[in-house]
Protein backbone atom coordinates (compact mmCIF):
# COMPACT_ATOMS: atom_id res chain seq x y z
CA UNK A 1 0.00 0.00 0.00
CA UNK A 2 1.14 3.52 -0.56
CA UNK A 3 2.85 5.09 2.09
CA UNK A 4 2.32 8.82 3.11
CA UNK A 5 4.16 11.30 5.71
CA UNK A 6 1.88 12.83 8.42
CA UNK A 7 4.07 15.02 10.59
CA UNK A 8 7.29 12.93 10.08
CA UNK A 9 6.38 9.54 10.17
CA UNK A 10 5.29 7.28 7.35
CA UNK A 11 2.02 5.80 7.66
CA UNK A 12 -0.46 4.30 5.46
CA UNK A 13 -2.30 6.51 2.85
CA UNK A 14 -5.76 5.46 4.20
CA UNK A 15 -4.39 7.23 7.57
CA UNK A 16 -3.83 10.35 5.54
CA UNK A 17 -6.79 12.84 7.42
CA UNK A 18 -6.54 15.92 8.99
CA UNK A 19 -8.40 17.74 11.59
CA UNK A 20 -11.40 20.19 9.87
CA UNK A 21 -9.67 22.86 12.73
CA UNK A 22 -6.67 22.59 11.00
CA UNK A 23 -5.84 25.94 9.91
CA UNK A 24 -5.03 25.25 5.98
CA UNK A 25 -8.49 23.53 6.00
CA UNK A 26 -10.14 26.91 7.39
CA UNK A 27 -7.72 29.46 5.88
CA UNK A 28 -5.14 27.90 3.58
CA UNK A 29 -2.82 29.16 6.15
CA UNK A 30 -0.18 26.89 4.62
CA UNK A 31 2.64 26.10 2.16
CA UNK A 32 3.18 23.50 -0.39
CA UNK A 33 5.65 22.33 -2.81
CA UNK A 34 6.28 19.70 -5.47
CA UNK A 35 9.45 18.31 -6.25
CA UNK A 36 9.64 15.97 -9.35
CA UNK A 37 11.34 13.21 -9.38
CA UNK A 38 13.01 10.88 -12.12
CA UNK A 39 14.13 7.57 -12.37
CA UNK A 40 13.68 7.20 -8.36
CA UNK A 41 15.75 10.63 -7.71
CA UNK A 42 14.37 13.99 -6.54
CA UNK A 43 15.25 16.82 -9.09
CA UNK A 44 16.61 20.23 -7.63
CA UNK A 45 15.18 19.23 -4.10
CA UNK A 46 17.61 21.76 -2.95
CA UNK A 47 15.75 24.60 -4.84
CA UNK A 48 12.47 23.35 -3.86
CA UNK A 49 13.28 23.46 -0.04
CA UNK A 50 15.32 26.55 -0.08
CA UNK A 51 11.99 28.16 -1.30
CA UNK A 52 9.65 26.20 1.03
CA UNK A 53 11.92 27.86 4.06
CA UNK A 54 11.94 31.20 2.47
CA UNK A 55 7.45 31.02 2.48
CA UNK A 56 7.20 29.73 5.85
CA UNK A 57 9.75 32.32 6.81
CA UNK A 58 7.30 35.22 4.92
CA UNK A 59 4.19 33.64 6.80
CA UNK A 60 5.89 33.52 10.25
CA UNK A 61 5.81 29.28 9.71
CA UNK A 62 8.60 27.67 11.88
CA UNK A 63 9.17 24.31 9.95
CA UNK A 64 10.48 22.05 12.60
CA UNK A 65 13.03 19.84 10.44
CA UNK A 66 16.31 21.14 9.25
CA UNK A 67 16.47 20.64 5.19
CA UNK A 68 18.92 17.80 5.98
CA UNK A 69 16.11 15.85 7.89
CA UNK A 70 12.95 16.63 5.31
CA UNK A 71 15.54 15.29 2.16
CA UNK A 72 15.91 12.50 4.45
CA UNK A 73 12.29 11.79 4.69
CA UNK A 74 11.50 12.67 1.27
CA UNK A 75 13.93 9.94 0.18
CA UNK A 76 12.52 7.39 2.38
CA UNK A 77 9.05 8.06 0.91
CA UNK A 78 10.19 7.39 -2.97
CA UNK A 79 12.07 4.39 -2.22
CA UNK A 80 9.09 2.68 0.08
CA UNK A 81 6.82 3.70 -2.89
CA UNK A 82 9.07 2.61 -5.37
CA UNK A 83 8.41 6.01 -7.48
CA UNK A 84 10.48 5.75 -10.74
CA UNK A 85 8.75 9.34 -12.92
CA UNK A 86 6.65 11.00 -10.82
CA UNK A 87 6.21 13.79 -8.07
CA UNK A 88 6.54 14.20 -4.40
CA UNK A 89 3.65 16.83 -3.18
CA UNK A 90 4.68 18.54 0.51
CA UNK A 91 2.49 20.70 2.19
CA UNK A 92 2.93 22.68 5.67
CA UNK A 93 -0.02 24.16 7.90
CA UNK A 94 0.02 25.93 10.58
CA UNK A 95 -1.40 23.31 11.97
CA UNK A 96 -4.88 22.93 14.57
CA UNK A 97 -6.33 25.12 16.83
CA UNK A 98 -9.44 27.08 17.50
CA UNK A 99 -10.73 29.03 14.63
CA UNK A 100 -9.69 32.91 15.01
CA UNK A 101 -7.56 35.24 12.31
CA UNK A 102 -4.67 35.75 14.20
CA UNK A 103 -2.01 33.03 14.40
CA UNK A 104 -2.90 30.69 17.33
CA UNK A 105 -0.11 31.47 20.29
CA UNK A 106 0.57 27.49 20.34
CA UNK A 107 0.07 25.33 17.47
CA UNK A 108 2.00 22.54 15.96
CA UNK A 109 2.36 22.93 12.01
CA UNK A 110 1.00 19.93 9.85
CA UNK A 111 3.27 18.12 7.74
CA UNK A 112 1.97 16.12 4.80
CA UNK A 113 4.02 14.52 2.04
CA UNK A 114 2.93 11.88 -0.42
CA UNK A 115 4.00 10.63 -3.99
CA UNK A 116 1.87 10.34 -7.18
CA UNK A 117 3.33 8.88 -10.45
CA UNK A 118 3.40 11.59 -13.03
CA UNK A 119 4.54 10.60 -16.95
CA UNK A 120 6.76 13.43 -18.43
CA UNK A 121 4.59 14.48 -21.21
CA UNK A 122 6.55 14.39 -23.76
CA UNK A 123 4.04 14.67 -26.00
CA UNK A 124 3.42 17.73 -25.43
CA UNK A 125 7.17 18.85 -25.38
CA UNK A 126 7.23 17.91 -28.93
CA UNK A 127 3.87 19.23 -30.27
CA UNK A 128 3.15 22.34 -27.70
CA UNK A 129 0.08 23.15 -26.41
CA UNK A 130 -2.50 25.88 -26.31
CA UNK A 131 -3.38 28.67 -23.73
CA UNK A 132 -5.71 31.59 -23.27
CA UNK A 133 -5.53 34.83 -21.50
CA UNK A 134 -7.24 35.52 -18.56
CA UNK A 135 -7.57 38.54 -16.26
CA UNK A 136 -5.00 38.30 -12.88
CA UNK A 137 -7.32 38.32 -9.92
CA UNK A 138 -4.95 36.84 -7.42
CA UNK A 139 -3.88 38.49 -4.53
CA UNK A 140 -0.44 40.81 -4.30
CA UNK A 141 1.88 38.01 -2.65
CA UNK A 142 1.74 35.41 -5.39
CA UNK A 143 6.20 34.84 -4.56
CA UNK A 144 4.66 33.05 -1.10
CA UNK A 145 4.09 29.23 -2.70
CA UNK A 146 0.85 29.40 -0.30
CA UNK A 147 -2.52 26.67 -0.35
CA UNK A 148 -4.78 30.24 -1.46
CA UNK A 149 -5.00 28.63 -5.08
CA UNK A 150 -8.55 29.85 -5.93
CA UNK A 151 -7.61 32.55 -8.63
CA UNK A 152 -5.12 29.90 -10.05
CA UNK A 153 -7.70 27.18 -9.49
CA UNK A 154 -10.28 29.53 -11.58
CA UNK A 155 -8.03 30.50 -14.11
CA UNK A 156 -7.10 26.80 -14.85
CA UNK A 157 -10.77 25.60 -15.14
CA UNK A 158 -11.23 28.69 -18.00
CA UNK A 159 -8.82 27.67 -20.05
CA UNK A 160 -9.98 23.68 -19.67
CA UNK A 161 -13.31 24.66 -20.65
CA UNK A 162 -12.50 26.16 -23.63
CA UNK A 163 -10.09 22.96 -24.34
CA UNK A 164 -6.74 24.85 -23.76
CA UNK A 165 -3.78 23.78 -21.45
CA UNK A 166 -2.66 26.79 -19.57
CA UNK A 167 -4.02 30.19 -18.73
CA UNK A 168 -1.75 33.27 -18.98
CA UNK A 169 -2.60 35.80 -16.28
CA UNK A 170 -2.29 39.63 -17.33
CA UNK A 171 -3.00 42.64 -14.52
CA UNK A 172 -3.82 45.07 -17.06
CA UNK A 173 -1.32 44.75 -20.56
CA UNK A 174 1.21 42.78 -18.46
CA UNK A 175 1.36 39.26 -18.56
CA UNK A 176 2.25 38.01 -15.43
CA UNK A 177 2.38 34.13 -15.07
CA UNK A 178 0.19 31.10 -16.12
CA UNK A 179 -1.91 29.27 -13.69
CA UNK A 180 0.48 26.94 -12.58
CA UNK A 181 3.74 28.03 -14.46
CA UNK A 182 5.83 30.86 -15.39
CA UNK A 183 5.52 32.23 -19.04
CA UNK A 184 8.55 33.00 -21.35
CA UNK A 185 8.83 35.14 -24.61
CA UNK A 186 11.49 35.00 -27.43
CA UNK A 187 11.73 37.79 -29.46
CA UNK A 188 14.62 38.19 -31.76
CA UNK A 189 16.59 35.19 -29.83
CA UNK A 190 16.20 36.90 -26.79
CA UNK A 191 14.32 35.17 -23.84
CA UNK A 192 11.68 37.52 -21.27
CA UNK A 193 10.05 36.67 -18.56
CA UNK A 194 8.59 38.57 -15.84
CA UNK A 195 11.10 39.76 -12.87
CA UNK A 196 10.61 37.22 -10.10
CA UNK A 197 8.55 40.58 -7.96
CA UNK A 198 5.67 40.15 -5.41
CA UNK A 199 3.57 39.12 -8.80
CA UNK A 200 4.35 36.03 -9.64
CA UNK A 201 5.97 32.84 -8.21
CA UNK A 202 9.95 32.61 -8.72
CA UNK A 203 9.53 28.78 -10.37
CA UNK A 204 12.38 26.69 -9.92
CA UNK A 205 12.09 25.62 -13.82
CA UNK A 206 12.40 28.76 -14.06
CA UNK A 207 15.37 29.28 -12.14
CA UNK A 208 17.09 25.99 -14.04
CA UNK A 209 16.42 27.93 -17.33
CA UNK A 210 17.86 31.14 -16.35
CA UNK A 211 20.87 28.74 -15.43
CA UNK A 212 20.78 27.23 -18.77
CA UNK A 213 20.67 30.87 -20.66
CA UNK A 214 24.02 31.67 -18.43
CA UNK A 215 25.86 28.49 -19.21
CA UNK A 216 25.19 28.90 -22.57
CA UNK A 217 25.10 32.62 -23.98
CA UNK A 218 21.61 32.63 -24.54
CA UNK A 219 20.25 36.31 -24.44
CA UNK A 220 17.50 37.05 -21.29
CA UNK A 221 15.96 39.60 -19.68
CA UNK A 222 13.56 39.69 -16.77
CA UNK A 223 11.32 42.56 -17.31
CA UNK A 224 7.33 42.60 -17.73
CA UNK A 225 5.94 42.20 -21.59
CA UNK A 226 2.69 42.85 -22.54
CA UNK A 227 0.00 41.26 -23.89
CA UNK A 228 0.84 42.49 -27.07
CA UNK A 229 4.55 41.27 -26.65
CA UNK A 230 3.26 37.63 -25.91
CA UNK A 231 0.33 37.68 -28.82
CA UNK A 232 3.62 38.84 -31.22
CA UNK A 233 6.76 37.01 -30.05
CA UNK A 234 8.48 34.56 -32.22
CA UNK A 235 8.44 31.88 -29.45
CA UNK A 236 6.07 31.52 -26.17
CA UNK A 237 6.51 28.60 -23.60
CA UNK A 238 5.59 27.68 -20.26
CA UNK A 239 8.11 26.41 -17.27
CA UNK A 240 6.70 23.97 -14.39
CA UNK A 241 7.80 21.42 -12.40
CA UNK A 242 5.03 18.98 -14.10
CA UNK A 243 5.35 20.64 -17.16
CA UNK A 244 9.38 21.27 -17.63
CA UNK A 245 9.94 23.42 -20.83
CA UNK A 246 6.35 23.35 -22.87
CA UNK A 247 5.82 25.42 -25.97
CA UNK A 248 2.69 27.36 -26.45
CA UNK A 249 1.72 27.67 -30.26
CA UNK A 250 -1.52 29.22 -29.56
CA UNK A 251 -3.08 31.89 -27.51
CA UNK A 252 -6.54 32.99 -27.35
CA UNK A 253 -7.05 31.14 -31.17
CA UNK A 254 -4.15 32.87 -32.52
CA UNK A 255 -0.99 31.15 -33.65
CA UNK A 256 2.22 31.91 -32.25
CA UNK A 257 5.19 32.46 -34.71
CA UNK A 258 4.30 30.09 -37.51
CA UNK A 259 2.24 27.71 -35.00
CA UNK A 260 5.01 25.11 -33.99
CA UNK A 261 7.38 24.89 -31.12
CA UNK A 262 10.04 27.52 -32.07
CA UNK A 263 13.94 26.62 -32.31
CA UNK A 264 15.18 28.26 -28.87
CA UNK A 265 12.39 26.93 -27.32
CA UNK A 266 13.25 22.91 -28.79
CA UNK A 267 17.07 24.16 -27.95
CA UNK A 268 16.35 24.76 -24.27
CA UNK A 269 14.04 21.63 -23.77
CA UNK A 270 17.57 19.85 -24.79
CA UNK A 271 19.47 21.45 -22.33
CA UNK A 272 16.79 20.82 -19.69
CA UNK A 273 16.92 17.01 -20.45
CA UNK A 274 20.94 17.17 -20.07
CA UNK A 275 20.31 19.26 -16.55
CA UNK A 276 18.18 16.26 -15.64
CA UNK A 277 20.17 13.46 -17.07
CA UNK A 278 23.50 15.54 -14.72
CA UNK A 279 21.73 15.69 -11.80
CA UNK A 280 19.33 11.69 -11.36
CA UNK A 281 21.41 9.76 -13.89
CA UNK A 282 20.61 7.27 -16.83
CA UNK A 283 16.78 9.21 -17.07
CA UNK A 284 15.77 8.70 -21.02
CA UNK A 285 15.93 12.15 -23.18
CA UNK A 286 12.99 11.21 -25.04
CA UNK A 287 12.03 14.55 -26.20
CA UNK A 288 15.16 13.99 -28.21
CA UNK A 289 15.02 13.40 -31.90
CA UNK B 1 -19.83 15.18 24.08
CA UNK B 2 -19.80 18.08 21.18
CA UNK B 3 -21.83 17.15 18.42
CA UNK B 4 -20.64 17.50 14.72
CA UNK B 5 -21.79 17.60 10.92
CA UNK B 6 -19.71 15.77 8.45
CA UNK B 7 -21.22 15.63 5.29
CA UNK B 8 -25.08 15.44 6.70
CA UNK B 9 -24.55 13.32 9.45
CA UNK B 10 -24.31 13.97 13.20
CA UNK B 11 -21.21 12.52 14.33
CA UNK B 12 -18.72 12.81 17.46
CA UNK B 13 -16.23 16.20 17.58
CA UNK B 14 -13.34 13.46 16.74
CA UNK B 15 -14.40 11.96 14.54
CA UNK B 16 -13.93 15.54 12.79
CA UNK B 17 -11.22 14.44 10.16
CA UNK B 18 -10.95 15.26 6.24
CA UNK B 19 -9.21 13.69 4.02
CA UNK B 20 -5.37 15.29 3.32
CA UNK B 21 -6.59 15.86 -0.44
CA UNK B 22 -9.55 17.75 0.20
CA UNK B 23 -9.58 20.42 -2.37
CA UNK B 24 -10.42 22.21 0.82
CA UNK B 25 -7.16 21.53 2.06
CA UNK B 26 -4.73 22.22 -0.99
CA UNK B 27 -6.67 24.78 -2.86
CA UNK B 28 -8.77 26.58 -0.23
CA UNK B 29 -11.53 25.16 -2.78
CA UNK B 30 -14.36 26.34 -0.45
CA UNK B 31 -16.75 28.91 1.36
CA UNK B 32 -17.82 29.25 4.75
CA UNK B 33 -20.49 30.82 6.86
CA UNK B 34 -20.74 32.02 10.34
CA UNK B 35 -24.28 32.38 11.79
CA UNK B 36 -24.91 33.74 15.25
CA UNK B 37 -27.01 31.99 17.79
CA UNK B 38 -29.06 33.92 20.41
CA UNK B 39 -30.60 32.42 22.91
CA UNK B 40 -30.32 29.13 21.30
CA UNK B 41 -31.89 30.23 17.91
CA UNK B 42 -30.44 31.02 14.55
CA UNK B 43 -29.51 35.16 13.81
CA UNK B 44 -30.38 36.28 10.17
CA UNK B 45 -30.05 32.65 9.12
CA UNK B 46 -31.92 33.09 6.16
CA UNK B 47 -29.50 35.71 5.20
CA UNK B 48 -26.34 33.52 5.60
CA UNK B 49 -27.80 30.75 3.53
CA UNK B 50 -28.64 32.94 0.40
CA UNK B 51 -24.84 33.93 0.89
CA UNK B 52 -23.75 31.25 1.16
CA UNK B 53 -25.38 29.37 -2.02
CA UNK B 54 -24.62 32.94 -3.96
CA UNK B 55 -20.98 32.01 -3.04
CA UNK B 56 -21.51 28.47 -4.41
CA UNK B 57 -22.31 29.39 -7.62
CA UNK B 58 -19.78 32.21 -7.97
CA UNK B 59 -17.66 29.16 -7.87
CA UNK B 60 -19.70 26.23 -9.46
CA UNK B 61 -20.13 24.58 -6.45
CA UNK B 62 -23.53 22.44 -6.08
CA UNK B 63 -24.69 22.36 -2.25
CA UNK B 64 -26.70 19.21 -2.31
CA UNK B 65 -28.99 20.29 0.42
CA UNK B 66 -32.33 22.85 0.30
CA UNK B 67 -31.88 25.95 2.24
CA UNK B 68 -35.04 23.85 4.30
CA UNK B 69 -32.95 20.96 5.08
CA UNK B 70 -29.71 22.54 5.67
CA UNK B 71 -31.42 24.77 7.98
CA UNK B 72 -33.39 21.84 9.77
CA UNK B 73 -29.73 20.19 10.16
CA UNK B 74 -28.13 23.52 11.73
CA UNK B 75 -31.04 24.07 14.10
CA UNK B 76 -30.50 19.95 15.36
CA UNK B 77 -26.95 20.84 15.88
CA UNK B 78 -27.52 23.59 17.84
CA UNK B 79 -30.17 21.82 19.89
CA UNK B 80 -28.01 18.66 20.53
CA UNK B 81 -25.35 20.55 21.32
CA UNK B 82 -26.86 23.01 24.00
CA UNK B 83 -25.40 25.85 22.80
CA UNK B 84 -27.38 29.15 23.93
CA UNK B 85 -24.96 31.97 22.82
CA UNK B 86 -22.45 31.60 20.28
CA UNK B 87 -21.63 30.58 16.37
CA UNK B 88 -22.32 27.69 14.06
CA UNK B 89 -18.96 27.31 11.80
CA UNK B 90 -20.46 25.67 8.54
CA UNK B 91 -18.00 25.05 5.42
CA UNK B 92 -18.37 23.63 1.93
CA UNK B 93 -15.52 22.23 -0.11
CA UNK B 94 -15.10 20.78 -3.61
CA UNK B 95 -14.22 17.52 -2.05
CA UNK B 96 -11.71 14.75 -2.23
CA UNK B 97 -9.67 14.84 -5.90
CA UNK B 98 -6.26 13.92 -7.02
CA UNK B 99 -4.77 16.99 -6.86
CA UNK B 100 -5.05 19.16 -10.48
CA UNK B 101 -5.96 22.99 -10.57
CA UNK B 102 -9.40 22.73 -12.36
CA UNK B 103 -12.45 21.24 -10.96
CA UNK B 104 -12.78 17.74 -11.21
CA UNK B 105 -15.00 15.76 -12.80
CA UNK B 106 -16.23 13.75 -10.33
CA UNK B 107 -16.09 14.70 -6.60
CA UNK B 108 -18.71 15.21 -3.75
CA UNK B 109 -18.66 18.43 -1.87
CA UNK B 110 -17.23 17.97 1.84
CA UNK B 111 -19.88 20.03 4.16
CA UNK B 112 -18.46 20.81 7.67
CA UNK B 113 -20.26 22.11 10.42
CA UNK B 114 -19.68 22.76 14.05
CA UNK B 115 -20.90 25.19 16.97
CA UNK B 116 -18.82 26.96 19.70
CA UNK B 117 -19.84 28.59 22.47
CA UNK B 118 -19.27 32.48 21.81
CA UNK B 119 -20.59 35.69 24.20
CA UNK B 120 -21.82 38.61 23.26
CA UNK B 121 -18.24 40.95 23.83
CA UNK B 122 -20.26 43.67 25.82
CA UNK B 123 -16.93 45.23 26.77
CA UNK B 124 -16.44 46.06 23.30
CA UNK B 125 -19.62 47.52 22.55
CA UNK B 126 -19.32 49.84 25.67
CA UNK B 127 -15.90 50.90 25.53
CA UNK B 128 -14.99 50.64 21.62
CA UNK B 129 -11.70 48.89 20.29
CA UNK B 130 -8.59 50.38 18.44
CA UNK B 131 -8.08 49.40 14.97
CA UNK B 132 -4.67 49.79 12.45
CA UNK B 133 -4.33 50.50 8.91
CA UNK B 134 -3.11 47.87 6.69
CA UNK B 135 -2.48 47.54 2.70
CA UNK B 136 -5.60 45.74 1.38
CA UNK B 137 -3.46 42.88 -0.64
CA UNK B 138 -5.96 40.32 -1.11
CA UNK B 139 -7.77 39.10 -4.40
CA UNK B 140 -9.78 40.86 -6.28
CA UNK B 141 -13.30 38.41 -5.31
CA UNK B 142 -14.03 39.55 -1.95
CA UNK B 143 -17.44 38.92 -2.53
CA UNK B 144 -16.64 35.02 -2.68
CA UNK B 145 -16.76 34.07 1.54
CA UNK B 146 -14.33 31.67 0.52
CA UNK B 147 -11.44 29.64 2.18
CA UNK B 148 -8.43 31.43 1.00
CA UNK B 149 -8.61 34.39 3.79
CA UNK B 150 -4.45 34.61 4.12
CA UNK B 151 -4.65 38.21 3.74
CA UNK B 152 -7.10 38.57 5.99
CA UNK B 153 -4.99 36.52 8.92
CA UNK B 154 -2.30 38.20 7.90
CA UNK B 155 -4.12 41.48 7.77
CA UNK B 156 -5.39 40.41 11.73
CA UNK B 157 -2.40 39.21 12.84
CA UNK B 158 -0.58 42.53 12.15
CA UNK B 159 -3.54 43.83 14.09
CA UNK B 160 -2.86 41.44 17.63
CA UNK B 161 0.80 42.28 17.45
CA UNK B 162 -0.01 46.09 18.35
CA UNK B 163 -2.06 45.42 20.21
CA UNK B 164 -4.95 45.89 18.18
CA UNK B 165 -8.28 44.58 18.17
CA UNK B 166 -8.72 44.96 14.13
CA UNK B 167 -7.28 45.75 10.70
CA UNK B 168 -8.84 48.22 8.52
CA UNK B 169 -7.65 47.67 4.60
CA UNK B 170 -7.18 49.84 2.58
CA UNK B 171 -6.12 49.75 -1.81
CA UNK B 172 -4.38 52.83 -2.23
CA UNK B 173 -6.28 55.63 -0.30
CA UNK B 174 -9.91 53.87 -0.41
CA UNK B 175 -10.71 52.03 2.81
CA UNK B 176 -12.45 48.50 1.71
CA UNK B 177 -12.87 46.49 4.70
CA UNK B 178 -11.55 45.54 8.61
CA UNK B 179 -9.75 42.07 8.00
CA UNK B 180 -13.19 40.09 9.54
CA UNK B 181 -15.42 42.68 9.58
CA UNK B 182 -16.73 45.79 7.28
CA UNK B 183 -16.08 49.59 8.24
CA UNK B 184 -18.74 52.39 8.47
CA UNK B 185 -17.98 55.86 9.28
CA UNK B 186 -20.36 58.83 10.09
CA UNK B 187 -19.89 62.45 9.46
CA UNK B 188 -21.85 64.89 9.89
CA UNK B 189 -24.76 62.50 10.76
CA UNK B 190 -24.55 60.10 7.92
CA UNK B 191 -23.07 56.44 7.60
CA UNK B 192 -20.49 55.87 5.08
CA UNK B 193 -19.73 51.81 3.92
CA UNK B 194 -17.75 50.65 1.27
CA UNK B 195 -20.65 49.18 -1.80
CA UNK B 196 -20.82 45.89 -2.14
CA UNK B 197 -18.23 45.15 -4.99
CA UNK B 198 -16.17 42.78 -5.92
CA UNK B 199 -13.73 44.02 -3.56
CA UNK B 200 -15.71 43.66 -0.07
CA UNK B 201 -17.52 40.99 1.27
CA UNK B 202 -21.14 42.30 2.16
CA UNK B 203 -21.57 41.14 5.58
CA UNK B 204 -24.89 40.11 6.62
CA UNK B 205 -24.58 42.48 9.74
CA UNK B 206 -23.71 45.34 7.67
CA UNK B 207 -27.11 44.65 5.79
CA UNK B 208 -29.27 44.49 8.95
CA UNK B 209 -27.57 48.11 10.04
CA UNK B 210 -28.70 49.07 6.37
CA UNK B 211 -32.28 47.83 7.07
CA UNK B 212 -32.37 49.48 10.19
CA UNK B 213 -31.42 52.92 8.65
CA UNK B 214 -34.17 52.71 6.38
CA UNK B 215 -36.52 52.01 9.22
CA UNK B 216 -35.54 54.97 11.29
CA UNK B 217 -34.77 57.48 8.85
CA UNK B 218 -31.04 57.59 9.22
CA UNK B 219 -29.11 58.85 6.37
CA UNK B 220 -26.39 56.41 4.80
CA UNK B 221 -24.61 56.32 1.27
CA UNK B 222 -22.86 53.36 -0.16
CA UNK B 223 -19.63 55.01 -1.05
CA UNK B 224 -16.31 54.75 -0.85
CA UNK B 225 -14.25 57.10 1.52
CA UNK B 226 -10.71 57.80 2.32
CA UNK B 227 -7.86 57.17 4.74
CA UNK B 228 -8.66 60.61 5.57
CA UNK B 229 -11.90 60.59 5.72
CA UNK B 230 -11.95 57.82 8.23
CA UNK B 231 -9.08 59.54 10.41
CA UNK B 232 -11.48 62.63 10.67
CA UNK B 233 -14.94 61.07 10.86
CA UNK B 234 -17.01 61.90 13.50
CA UNK B 235 -17.56 58.16 14.43
CA UNK B 236 -16.31 54.77 13.19
CA UNK B 237 -17.82 51.20 13.68
CA UNK B 238 -17.35 48.31 12.40
CA UNK B 239 -19.92 45.45 11.67
CA UNK B 240 -19.45 41.91 12.35
CA UNK B 241 -21.35 38.79 12.88
CA UNK B 242 -19.33 38.12 16.04
CA UNK B 243 -18.28 41.57 16.61
CA UNK B 244 -22.10 42.89 16.22
CA UNK B 245 -21.52 46.87 15.79
CA UNK B 246 -18.66 47.34 17.85
CA UNK B 247 -17.05 51.18 18.11
CA UNK B 248 -13.79 52.01 16.76
CA UNK B 249 -12.15 54.69 19.14
CA UNK B 250 -8.41 54.80 17.91
CA UNK B 251 -6.90 54.23 14.52
CA UNK B 252 -3.32 53.60 14.17
CA UNK B 253 -3.10 55.26 17.54
CA UNK B 254 -5.02 58.42 16.36
CA UNK B 255 -8.24 59.10 18.65
CA UNK B 256 -11.84 59.12 16.41
CA UNK B 257 -13.62 62.44 17.20
CA UNK B 258 -13.28 62.48 21.26
CA UNK B 259 -11.80 58.55 21.45
CA UNK B 260 -15.41 57.20 22.82
CA UNK B 261 -17.93 55.20 20.91
CA UNK B 262 -20.16 57.79 19.39
CA UNK B 263 -23.85 58.76 19.34
CA UNK B 264 -25.05 57.53 16.35
CA UNK B 265 -23.07 54.02 16.99
CA UNK B 266 -24.95 53.87 20.19
CA UNK B 267 -27.98 54.17 19.01
CA UNK B 268 -27.64 51.98 16.11
CA UNK B 269 -26.08 49.57 18.72
CA UNK B 270 -29.72 49.86 20.56
CA UNK B 271 -31.81 48.87 17.52
CA UNK B 272 -29.21 45.85 16.88
CA UNK B 273 -30.11 44.57 20.08
CA UNK B 274 -33.59 45.15 19.52
CA UNK B 275 -33.15 43.44 15.63
CA UNK B 276 -31.97 40.67 17.93
CA UNK B 277 -34.81 40.12 20.07
CA UNK B 278 -37.52 40.71 17.47
CA UNK B 279 -35.99 37.64 15.39
CA UNK B 280 -34.83 35.63 18.58
CA UNK B 281 -37.06 36.49 21.78
CA UNK B 282 -36.07 36.58 25.33
CA UNK B 283 -32.13 38.00 24.51
CA UNK B 284 -30.89 40.42 26.87
CA UNK B 285 -30.54 43.81 25.52
CA UNK B 286 -27.09 43.78 28.00
CA UNK B 287 -26.01 47.08 25.84
CA UNK B 288 -28.23 49.37 26.97
CA UNK B 289 -28.09 50.99 29.97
Amino acid sequence: MEKFILNGKLVDRSEGYVDVEDRGYQFGDGIYEVVRVYNGQLFTNKEHLDRLYLSAEKLSLQIPYSAEELTKQLQELVTVNQLNTGIIYMQFTRGTAPRKHQFPETSHLTFVAYTNEVERPIDHFEKGVSAILVDDIRWLRCDIKSLNLLGNVLAKQQAAEKGCYEAIQHRGEIVTEGSSSNIFIVKNNELLTHPATNLILKGITRQVILKICDEHQIAYREETFTIDDLLHADEVFMSSTTSEVTPIIQVDQQKIGNGTPGALTRQIQKYFDQEIEKQTKQVETTTEK
